[in-house]
């Protein structure tokens, strides 16, 4: 089959989600209009409806989708590092890749919807926690318990230090960014100082001496 | 001057203080009806308007009273720890106060409705991260620049790890209470061991020899 025999199922189904992307970015989910949704999808109303089978349905999916398509550019194909003495740059690239795709404006303006609407609609924070921050952290759970036998960390609770670390690399530019908007994100070189500043007091909470970094000062 | 005689304004502007959290928290910005809460208040839509200008004035003055009551809870005459072996338990507690204060439901409904804002209303999540965050890492950049001087922690730059500490004691709590609705808080004993486990963290990282706690295992 080639390319352009895909089935019309699949195209049809992707074009209603990128302009489902497009109309609830910019509206939220109680303004997106389902009309000139599925005029941007190129389908009739009854095809939305048939896909995805409600507007909520449709939403969640979208969440789904766009999360988990964030959390690939960080989580795939990154080897272990090789030696004890690559574990803080290993910890800080990683860190890095996280916020770069956290921070992104359109994930963060996701975020700011799913979070705005989790009273009405608690499904939306689940499938945006399930695909995102849980995803990640088992991701480092499974890297820590590793790097526990491997004698470069000393974790008793590898996913307690899994939560730690997420936090750690999210928190302060993720909350900042919520509050005080887009411009609020750090420029390159703060995002690497912050980084490595995680780096740091995560290894100087669950390294070993030989990989406690730089906290002999 | 007797309680009685507090002058009225006085008592209409908290009258009115006291409608909006209601509304404003259950219907959220645009849904909230300026009729019903002048109704609630027992002043008349004009009163209202006279005291806070407009609607969105209204809302940010609701944010900042709202997050000023709720840090107070946890800044308020709070002495420093008399000895270094003290500081633990002292930052143990200041956490636990932060996260009692930070995850009470009223208050995660309000930043969930901030957040939901702060595309098409910025000063909201401005006025929510001025009175909040902001003012609870100034107070811990001058203690920690205390402590430093005391001898008790390493800090180069306390504002940096007066922010590390914020939200190594927010964010994992925070973020799921956000996402995953009031029930995702942590109970009494976890949110006590998460933050046992922030202020041992934070004391691998910037303590000194006199106060890692625990780390030496």
């Amino acid at each position: 089959m080639t390319a352009s025999a895909r089935p019309s199922s699949v195209r049809k189904h992707c074009a209603i989600l990128a302009a489902a992307e497009q109309v609830f970015l910019r509206d939220g989910f109680l303004g997106a209009n389902m009309d000139e949704l599925s005029a941007l999808s190129q389908v009739s109303k009854q095809t939305v409806y048939k896909h995805f089978g409600s507007k909520e349905a449709l939403f969640i999916e979208l969440v789904t989708t766009m999360t988990t398509a964030a959390g690939n550019d960080v989580h795939d194909e990154v080897p272990d590092p090789a030696t004890a003495d690559d574990l803080p740059t290993f910890l800080t690239d990683y860190a890095a890749r996280q916020l770069t795709a956290v921070l992104a404006p359109r994930i963060l303006q996701l975020r700011r919807l799913v979070i705005g609407e989790v009273a009405r609609f608690p499904q939306l924070g689940q499938a945006l926690w399930d695909s995102g921050p849980a995803r990640a952290m088992t991701s480092m759970t499974t890297r820590f318990a590793r790097f526990t036998t491997n004698g470069w960390l000393r974790v008793d609770d590898p996913a307690t230090a899994a939560s730690f670390f997420n936090w750690l690399v999210m928190s302060e530019p993720l909350n900042h960014a919520m509050l005080l908007g887009d411009q609020a994100a750090p420029d390159t070189a703060g995002l690497r100082r912050h980084c490595s500043e995680v780096a740091r007091v995560f290894l100087a909470a669950y390294g070993t001496n030989d990989t406690k970094w730089n906290t002999s000062r």
